[in-house]
């Protein structure tokens, strides 16, 4: 017998910042297994800034359709399979995005390790966001020990990893972030050697000078916007700035304008790269055997942020626009 | 007895386009020689765009004086010398500078080789602007075989060497310039694959689109701008910007606004990257030997603008920003 499943679809493509109207949560009841699938029922799903882009009309991946359920990650348990490795209580993380359940081939879908950490971890600091701390840093950023490196965003899911991983390499990490609250989170939680609340900050070049009047040696953006023309105003020679996001600037309705920067780059002889976290793919059992090993010395923490209740899934996106969040924003569908 | 010595000095910062009367000839006597010096007559000085960034109060590098001789390289030939090293007649190239004669120590002075080309080549394709072009598309752009390239500025004494060095490593190469005169100077002399006079074109997208519509793999800016605006929007997966010069932002007397383009970045995995030559000085040999043999090939032409008569070099140095050059802008003093 067929099972209710609750999806959360887009009604309507946002103008500018989204509603919730722009979601509708529509009960379809699940397809049956035909051999070789599974069903999986969700624990958690992710809400993430890029899924703003996904939306759009114009998208840089193809852009999801009114009607679509909403795209994303997810973690849960399968529950039925007529699939020859997957399992009734099989931890599974996948792209099948915001709904209770799923049926699955496999394909796209992996199997969670239950051992190192809660499953919720498979779309936080041991999914997407940790890999995309880890090798935007790393790889793209490539930082050296007695850098500055600043992080805007910084109490986000990304931002609040790349801080920590720039200080296991001998860095200092400082941030901006959009509450006080968060900015004690980052220095006191996460030991970041300073950081401010870009809410209550008039001149963010000032303010750089002030926290690090060194330069920065490496800026890893998550937001763009103000927060960026300041990082570029401080950036020493030789400097790499990570384009990992661009938060502030993807509800807008037309193509934002800002200062002319790219003269910063010829003068700093600096480097502005930006970079999808899939183009690391091959080497996620890397990044992820090693954020599981800092999480477990202790070098790492992480927070998360959890909206019970599939249909609060709007209100949990919005609120990743309006800083509701800190560390990685989840929905929890079920209890697992 | 000292020789009277003409020179161009800076008598005031240009506001915005720089003015004839920002410049003044003056008349000095040459020093006296000390042991370990000489003097060396000009043959031609150079006028670069970059020099319009020398000359600001707050320079990337050391600012020009008001009454300091305008900065520059220079040719010219020893006519007296107590240097061991240097004798009467020998081609030698420096920083010395707009005006006729100069004495020298021999530092930051290199011996000019006479048989490879014209000494006025020093100053161009095997000088400054050949490395710059040389160096700055070969390790900052890393261009592949097949893939193409769009040079802004693209007539000028770095865009037209970037051109042919992108064609002889087998790419397509494509350019920007200010005068039909230009456009065909790139298509016939240099045998670019497609120009486009941005004076007369009005949507550059849509012509970057139509010249390339496979879009950009590389971007060589040496103009910065709208120009720019359209080649990031035509960027592809992958893409690198070599960010070598912004001549139209020169003259800005405020912080110029453009559409926010880091995002562009983020979609298109790019690294946008500026540079100075100099990084690469340690390998000026190589690129010398490299462009004077691909100009013995017939591989590489360039063209020189000269403007006779030191007193005609603040015309000439203007000229750069309304884009009276082709190739190399050089100013004459002496003739060799």
């Amino acid at each position: 017998m067929p099972i209710l499943n609750r999806q959360i679809t887009l009604a309507a493509r946002p103008e500018g910042m989204p509603q919730e109207s722009d979601f509708r949560l529509v009960e379809r009841p699940t397809l049956p297994l035909r051999p070789g699938t599974f069903l999986v029922r969700t624990e958690f799903f992710s809400v993430d800034p890029y899924m703003r882009m996904r939306i759009r009309e114009e998208s840089y991946a193809q852009p999801t359709n009114i009607g679509d359920v909403m795209p994303g990650r997810a973690v849960g348990r399968v529950i039925e399979s007529k699939h020859p490795e997957y399992h009734p209580g099989d931890a599974v993380a996948g792209e099948w995005g915001w709904q209770e359940y799923a049926v699955s081939d496999g394909k796209g879908t992996r199997r969670v390790e239950e051992s190192l950490a809660p499953i919720s971890t498979a779309l936080g600091v041991l999914g997407m966001p940790g890999m995309t701390a880890y090798f935007g840093l790393l790889e793209i950023g490539r930082p050296k020990a007695g850098e500055t490196v600043f992080i805007s965003g910084a109490a986000g899911a990304v931002g609040s990893l790349v801080g920590q991983i720039a200080r296991i390499q001998g860095c200092r990490a400082f941030g901006s972030a959009g509450s006080d609250e968060k900015v004690a989170y980052l220095t006191q939680e996460l030991r970041f050697d300073g950081a401010f609340n870009y809410k209550e900050v008039r001149d963010y070049t000032a303010k750089l000078e002030e926290l690090c009047p060194g330069g920065l040696d490496l800026y890893y953006d998550n937001v763009g916007g103000p927060v960026s023309d300041a990082a570029f105003e401080c950036i020493n020679v030789g400097a790499r700035i990570v384009v990992c996001g661009q938060i502030s600037q993807y509800n807008n309705r037309t193509m934002a304008r800002g200062p002319r920067l790219l003269w910063r780059l010829v003068v700093q002889q600096a480097r502005a790269e930006g970079f999808m976290v899939h183009q690391f793919a091959d080497r996620f059992p890397e990044g992820l055997r090693q954020m599981a090993a800092w999480i477990r010395e202790g070098k790492i923490s992480y927070r998360e942020t959890i909206t019970d209740g599939i249909q609060n899934a709007p209100k949990a996106f919005i609120g990743l626009f309006t800083g509701q969040n800190i560390g990685k924003q989840l929905v929890r569908v079920a209890k697992g």
